[in-house]
């Protein structure tokens, strides 16, 4: 057997002594005699994971206790119909800012559902290149909620800030939760699909103040109301069982083998800042976003020459570097450096570029 | 490690070949390196698994070619939604059959999402032990489809007929697919939430006739309309990635250790003979459904001093016969006998059955 190193940008690497645990676990759960996906979601083994897996979640991102904790289906993008959905039932215009494509997205969702949007400030000027400031930003005078991508997975641009605004704030934070200590109680609602930083695809946590529960339309599907999620403690219907417990073990991960999110964030700050460092101060690599807004987690780059796009990319996969190939509507190179991507990856990524570079550069 | 026999509802047992195989791959998929959970969902070696499974699963059920094939996350209650929001987009009136809890929940969400319904037959007088025959079925005047569950898992009430109507028939087929042959030519829409015969939870298959995927309504969430979700083979997000790759393995598993749906279908109809036979020539243990109507898939009984349950449960857990509980709604004892559960689980618990009747009954 043997574990390359994986800069997908999602579905994403997971720690391998996760992977390891659960296939220890995977006929015989601690001698049950079943492995957890053919638990009963309402079995005392499976509630007992469950719990765990929310009061880990909890302690790591210091969740104060007026906000539900929801484990749903369906994916950040079914999230873009949910929070319109449960935030306009009593009017009011969502407000969005758009920073790249899965901002993007979400506004066009809001708005072909019938809902009242408006752009309360973008990066489009800047080619996605630079966030709006906080000053820069234009709400409607009667948003609801104002809803931003804290990092854009596509094109590496991260928020370097919270927007401090009037209304609740609606973050999507797929692509970078649990990267690094965060104030919760600055959100309404925080959501994020688990293919990064959680556990596999499947899976997707909602955080939501519990004051806005009570927003929602009228008719809505029943699975898509926080209110009723939340009350029976995510399972209206059967849970993702498995992937929920992919995430606990995660979590646990976060706990003890890395020891929290304030080493977490320590890690992933060093492996991003050498990477970036190396594009920098070559001749080859270059990657065009304003440095305060530089994504931790996904760094996008290109060659000087595209005609080398293909040889890197066959060499950096025969080395045992896999994914680095930037998404399909942009082209290029992404490395994305989420929380179970090892230091070690990212060295021997930058030693591998300098090698290619001194080589076909 | 010890592999004990599970009678769950779901999420239910799967086989041990399965569970031994994905063990074997946890870490690293046929050399790539990684963890099939750790692919992109676009990256060859998963759309290979993508693909074969769907062809498998069209090779078992004979699907025609004008079926598209849709792999989404939500379960089947998701569908409760999304069924008349893809198909009463031009009007009319879904018409149901009520037959237990499932088929009840599916027409109060319709009817909540603000669609005209019609209760076009019901088992209610029997006390669901028996469901309407072709000739009580009366449907509306405008029906646009007739959806009906073609096995209730609570009650363990199973329909021994297709309907025969002229509307196209959606059927819930959650906790009896794959279990034997299936003529899909019959039907509209077939759906069913995995947990039982196809795989982990987190995973919903839905087969639907091509010429209906153009009545949607028009402001539906992207991620429900089947005709976009058919266009982007199941990717217009990311999809529930290793519980398909699990279902591909149990489809690979029909196939090739079972010998396909036939065979299947044989060694189901035993199991199921052998433990009404057992109930039936008991003076403790009985079942209330008519003959015809006998769930194969999910057997309800109860004893005849309730003051027995306890003892009964605890001892056949003890004795490795898992979740024989019945559902909290309706108590008593269920055996649920998917695919999954081996002959010899059927054997011992009969066995422990009559040793505990003769003990205590």
């Amino acid at each position: 057997m043997t574990r390359h190193y994986n800069f997908c940008a999602g579905p994403a690497a997971l720690p391998t002594a996760v992977l390891e645990r659960a296939r220890e676990e995977m006929l015989d759960y601690h001698g049950r005699g079943l492995s957890v996906m053919e638990m009963s979601h309402r079995s005392p083994e499976f509630v007992a994971i469950a719990e765990q897996a929310e009061a880990d979640l909890r302690e790591l991102l210091a969740i104060p206790e007026n906000y539900k904790v929801l484990f749903l289906q369906g994916g950040a993008s079914l999230q873009f119909s949910m929070v319109p959905m449960n935030l306009l039932g009593q009017g009011g215009t969502a407000n969005f800012l758009y920073t790249g494509i899965w901002g993007k997205k979400a506004l066009a969702e809001a708005k072909q559902l019938g809902f009242a949007v408006h752009m309360a400030g973008s990066s489009e000027a800047s080619g996605h290149t630079e966030v709006p400031t906080q000053a820069e930003l234009a709400l409607s005078s009667d948003a609801a909620y104002l809803h931003y991508t804290a990092n854009e997975t596509i094109g590496g641009l991260e928020f370097d800030y919270i927007p401090d605004v009037s209304v609740p704030l609606v973050c999507d934070y797929s692509s970078s939760i649990l990267a690094e200590p965060l104030d919760v109680s600055r959100f309404g609602v925080i959501y994020a699909g688990a293919q990064k930083n959680i556990g596999p695809a499947g899976l997707t946590l909602v955080l939501v103040r519990d004051d806005l529960l009570d927003q929602r339309c009228q008719r809505i599907p029943s699975l898509f109301d926080y209110q009723a999620v939340a009350e029976a403690g995510s399972m209206v219907n059967t849970p993702p069982t498995y992937a929920w417990y992919l995430a606990g073990l995660v979590f646990q991960w976060l706990k003890h083998d890395i020891g929290g999110l304030e080493a977490m964030a320590t890690i992933n700050a060093r492996k991003a800042a050498k990477l970036y460092a190396a594009i920098d101060s070559s001749g080859l690599y270059s990657n065009p976003i304003a440095l305060r807004n530089r994504s931790r987690m996904n760094v996008p780059f290109v060659l000087a020459d595209e005609r080398l796009d293909k040889p890197f990319l066959a060499e950096a996969e025969e080395a045992g570097l896999l994914n680095l190939k930037g998404h399909r509507s942009v082209g290029g190179m992404r490395a994305s450096l989420y929380n179970a991507v090892p230091e070690a990856a990212v060295d021997t990524l930058i030693d591998f570029m300098a090698d290619f570079e001194q080589r076909r550069g």
